[in-house]
């Protein structure tokens, strides 16, 4: 069966145009030019935007952290992406240390597999590294899981020294693998944590104030170096601070092979939301932390210029009760994430409304370059012939306001309560099939499939 | 009647995916996966890479300059650029001091009109600033020419001054024209260059000499700041120095509208061709001079990072009989320019073949962007329903040697003579018209047409 | 007869030390430690501050501006700076277009001659570049002349082409000389400062926001471009904005010989000043021109990391009764220059004061690096056996309130009214002679001596 | 009894001016014009250098490492460098792990007490950061140590984490402490260096070739980051790779209280050296590593344009014979350290005859510096009255060639052997007493005492 979405703009990096999208079965057959295409039904999207599928290449669904668990499963998590208008996400399977990589993988492919209302990719996060898990990262590979995660933060759980650092990311400059990184100074960050405690200084704020920029922009020029030192391609995750930019900028204008992201939170979000008092601040507390305003124009300017790639969510949801209040008494027992898979969309649309950015970089940022970035195009990303048929008709003038009560993401709050937006989903469609319209919900959490994905598409 | 070409690998800027595409008379009615479309007739691009046309932005048939003519007529000049896989061009209007823009314009549509392969635009050259000729820049916009170029060299030609420049940049600012910059320093530069020839030396390597790259710098910055004191967009033609580069990446790394091409020969050749023996260095004399080899890896670094946007040809050939043996006995008087127009898309997949492009960057500084930048696209720039059918399909392992024996341009030499190249054009369409066929050229020097621009589509 | 200071603490640009000074005659005789030198009588300095004296490279003494004169004249204006503890400035002889440099220099050398309370050099200003000026620069370093300033703004009046700045670098370098540099693009802020007034906007505010600080960078940029191409020592004067300073930063880190000043007006004073209403903001037209407050950090960084090596003042007093009035209804006919000569000594130990500057970095600022940029060390510019003994002793306890009713400068208002500062002269000796003693001034305006300066005693 | 030094050039930051120099006992008794003076007995200095006596901030004396000592002694090492012209050394007391820094600084009085031919003093080495070792450092200032070193490299030895160096700035912060850093991540660098091991790789060039320049840039960048966040002084040692200098560049044009010394070595020898056949590249083994020769330019354009502040030597010497010869089969195990402690004048002075260096930086960089950046001026490093008489008379047309058969260090090579140098030492005072003469060495090495310092004389 074939359907015909007509009458649309369809959005690429290059901006907007007139088209009408042939869908044949779960791909694209054509686009063609407005009215030479017929299909057995129609989707009339007449002033709207036809765009490739949002691709949230960061999120933590059922992660495990201090002792709990982020609150959205895979079927919840994938149902709320899939009504904010993303059709893929791309989650971190997370290595225990002492135990091994491919084990860790079968773990989460257990989790998300028939779970899940979109596709799913895989990145590997690489707490112990030894002999064996480097020798796995191949496998990992062949397994479609080419991007591993490693930090400079959170010492004694997730840290990686200098040296395992290095190791990996020889292994990545050897197999074409990208080396994302959690770029801050955990050593330095628990010291001044420690010292705050013990000062009596316990609340949520206090998580921002022990984690200075400068920590961020160090721990990114220090992966910079390692990348430049062993050849191995570098995506700095979650970048919050002007001063990583700069080393990222720096470093990409010498031709390196260095990305990076951002996410919503850091673009609308700042330290004075962490500082709310009765602890409130809580809801805000992710690492690296919401900074000062001044942060925002820059990243904005760097998501114009491209020193920024990429924008996903570091979707990691803790409920403000209970969970977040593991933490009254001592900011550091306070669980780091926030909640932001469903809106991302439409929180970058917003800067297109503000003038912030582009159309064309709009799709661009949330959809093509991940898809490029972490192996997966031209299957996904991008609205073409071939291609599979996600694909999100989004009405520009609709208006919305966020908040806890109306979103679908499985937690109590919402960081964003009561903001007005400009833009709104009203279809999606998955490989083909329609699963949110202006109905409702319409997919099937047994519909999502593991994406197995080649490497990094952008390196020089 | 419909044509469909069939089994190759369409490349845009993202990379290549197999697709067919198919043409329904001068435009691109649909872009479908292999097999699910059909035609009237077909082109077998098994093996092959289709791709948009290629766009020159910088070219100079039948200039006026010093007395004499560049020797390419529209005519001849765009034939030579299909034969070599570009379907449009982007010509200079020249205003002559105490004429007026549109008088120009009109005698500029008078040469090309009919006379043309392939489709073709113009930017207008302002040489004379007053109140008229601000005013007109509206008028020529609305004419679909928004693109005009100052100079600050050629002092008593076509240089402006800053105070001139900034006016033009202030109308550009108001009406969202860009200004197109020569950026070398003309009045330091004249200075030196009548020095040298006082001082008896009257070689052409004296171009160079007298030429230093911090003057191109020097001007290129100075260009940027005008532009930011006004908010006018700026792209900088022709960028050929190291010191200029670095001058654009700052502006752009601020997210400033500033942009910038560079040509072939400042990729492949250098200032040891100017000092050439025999007066043949005269062959390599153009503006900016060829630079010392060591520029050559920054320049391609920057087509990289997209520091530099566009490759253009700067075409704008000179015989050495007659012409460029002028300036026997003062390189002051040696016309400026190269011949090029024929080699932009072989030299910059040669530039895929070493490794320093990628495929999707390859199309996209020869087309896609240039489109983009200069108010054509979609209509030109993409593959894509909808589009003008401006098709090359270009055959990656054929190889060709470059001679003037054998190229096509209306000039007695070749800069690149013996260079051996792989990758060849085999069929080009202009607008659904197969121009050049592997049996030879098969357009008409009356089918290209005038081509009204928008504005430039990358603003901030 | 020899005079002893006994008991001060000497400072030099090292800091400060307990010594005794022995002056003999017109020279400093030995530098001894405290008790072990004697003389015919003495000074006690106990508890103050030993100083040499201070140095103002750059004066307007009687200067021809607009149909009118800087106020000051020789007589006046070396009194008020020998109150202020300067006992050494550097005026500026002025040639005027069709003259020649050295008739330029005898004229000035009679206006000062026999009427200077304090030694005097000259720099001289080019304003018509030209074969016999360019031989004639050769004589003026003979002459002890051996800086040379040009402009960059003021068409019409001081301005140089860009060749003919590179003119007369390519003199400097041959011959060691320095050339100073006003470094705004005049041509730019002309036309936007004829706009503004077209536009209807004549208040004294219009003189900044039309010499915006771009346009002093850009000058800045493009003169240590000029010089870099020359191989010339350039030396920029009165540095006010951020943009100026990073460019001068960046050229010295490179090693290049490039030098900068800045003035007390640009570290205490801002574009608000400029925006008092009823025609008070007349009084702080100068050029460049005050600048947003935010540039003062920056400013004040500069002198401590010696990217701005020197303080002068640029003393150029009009009267606001007058002559500044001259521009009311056309901010562009006010009379460019602001009163200082007297004060910098004073401001700048408000720095120190205010923990910006160390106390040797006011020394070396104020007075031992004007000596050795300008060829006067070790004559002047230190405390050292065989200098001159032009010695301040400085008391850092006392204050005083800054007003135009009590200063000594020849002009009816002062640019600081009422600004209270700690620190103030105590005594001042020009060449031994005790010129200003806590009971007033005891010198002579015939005291003074022309100073024959060598060059320029910093370059690489 | 006074001796005075007649007719010399008395060299200062600022340059040379002839003057006597009048020693009374131990001191400076008054420096006066030629002639002015009169003393029981004089020196004649005519047509020679009068230097404040060098200080060579950076020694290692019997230093225990790898199972060895350095071969120096105090004694036979602070004669070697009263012979070379330095009058002063500061030398580290080494904290072994487990022991306090008082205890450690007894052991280190106790050996040199008695033992030294010129003046000394201790900088501090923590290699043990706890809560005693952070409380002692208080007292170690009381006791004249204010200075006090850590490493990022030496894993298991030296080596302090970042949460460890944060510590010991913010106590250095708390009491204007100097924290000196050995800036290379030895972590990463000892992964790189056991796989060469491993890969067989065991020749002394392996040591630079493990230790690449960007490790060193990094590592310098976090300590600046470091010392950012904590407010802490920073002063880098022996820097040898441009990206460090680049970081401290940065550093210090934001004025933040950032510093750092080179070495002779890098500045004359390179990996060429390390790479020497026969294992005679373990001559040059030092970390860091020498540098391939493009550091250098910029390494003496830092030192005139004082990013680089101080020259030291990091003096560490161990014999060819038995010592370096532990490192054949493996180039970890080479003793890491070069002699020079008696060399360093004459090398730098080498710098000023070749014209890397001015007259008056070459005294900065290896005196007067050095005695403000640790608390010893004007004590040590100048010339003046009231000041230690330790002068050197320096001959600048006397030549010498460097030969381990002549020098005066206790090892059996020269890291310069048969290089000619132009410019000598003549005589050398220590506290008024003569310890070098044209007839040999005349001092004692009961002579030398202690200096008690006080903080950096530096800080912002």
């Amino acid at each position: 069966m074939t359907t015909l979405i007509q009458g649309g703009q369809v959005v690429s990096p290059s901006g907007a145009l007139l088209a009408d999208v042939l869908v044949d079965g779960e791909t694209i057959a054509a686009v063609g030019a407005p009215g030479t295409l017929s299909g057995d039904e129609t989707i009339d999207a007449t002033g709207k935007y036809v765009l490739p599928g949002g691709i949230d290449a960061h999120t933590h669904m059922e992660m495990p952290f201090g002792g709990t668990h982020s609150v959205d499963t895979f079927s919840t998590g994938t149902t709320a992406a899939a009504w904010g208008g993303t059709t893929t996400i791309i989650d971190f399977a997370v290595q225990a240390k002492g135990t091994s990589l491919l084990s860790t993988l079968d773990k989460w492919h257990a989790k998300a597999d028939g779970n899940c209302a979109i596709d799913y990719g895989f990145h590997m996060i690489i707490s112990d590294v030894n002999d064996q898990s480097l020798k796995e990262m191949e496998a990992c590979i062949d397994g479609g899981v080419g991007s591993f995660k490693m930090f400079m933060a959170y010492p004694g759980v997730f840290y990686s020294t200098d040296g395992e650092i290095l190791l990996a990311m020889q292994k990545a400059r050897e197999t074409g693998a990208t080396i994302m990184m959690h770029a801050e100074n955990g050593i330095a960050i628990d010291q001044l944590a420690a010292q705050a405690f013990e000062a009596g200084h316990i609340d949520p704020v206090q998580h921002g104030l022990t984690r200075p920029p400068e920590l961020e922009g160090e721990a990114t020029s220090r992966a910079i170096q390692l990348a430049k030192v062993t050849g191995s391609p570098l995506y700095i995750v979650h970048l919050s601070a002007s001063q990583a930019l700069a080393a990222v900028a720096e470093a990409r204008n010498d031709g390196q092979n260095v990305f990076a992201e951002t996410c919503p939170q850091y673009l609308y979000l700042s330290i004075e939301d962490l500082a709310k008092p009765d602890f409130e601040g809580a809801k805000y507390v992710a690492s690296p932390p919401l900074r000062e305003k001044s942060h925002q124009a820059d990243l904005w300017r760097g998501l114009r210029t491209n020193d920024l790639s990429v924008v996903s969510t570091d979707h990691c949801p803790f409920c403000f009760k209970d969970q977040k209040e593991m933490g009254r008494g001592d900011f550091r027992a306070i669980p780091n994430g926030m909640p932001g898979v469903e809106h991302r969309m439409d929180l970058l649309h917003q800067g297109v409304v503000a003038g912030q950015l582009s159309l064309g970089r709009w799709v661009e940022t949330c959809s093509a370059t991940p898809a490029r970035m972490f192996g997966l195009y031209p299957k996904k990303g991008v609205i073409a012939a071939g291609s599979d048929a996600d694909i999100v008709i989004y009405d520009p003038s609709a208006t919305q306001t966020l908040s806890a009560e109306t979103h679908h993401m499985n937690v109590d709050y919402s960081a964003y309560e009561g903001l007005e937006i400009t833009g709104r989903v009203h279809t999606v469609l998955s490989r083909g099939r329609v699963v949110v319209s202006p109905d409702g919900f319409t997919g099937s959490t047994s519909h999502g499939k593991f994406l197995s994905r080649s490497l990094n598409q952008y390196l020089n």
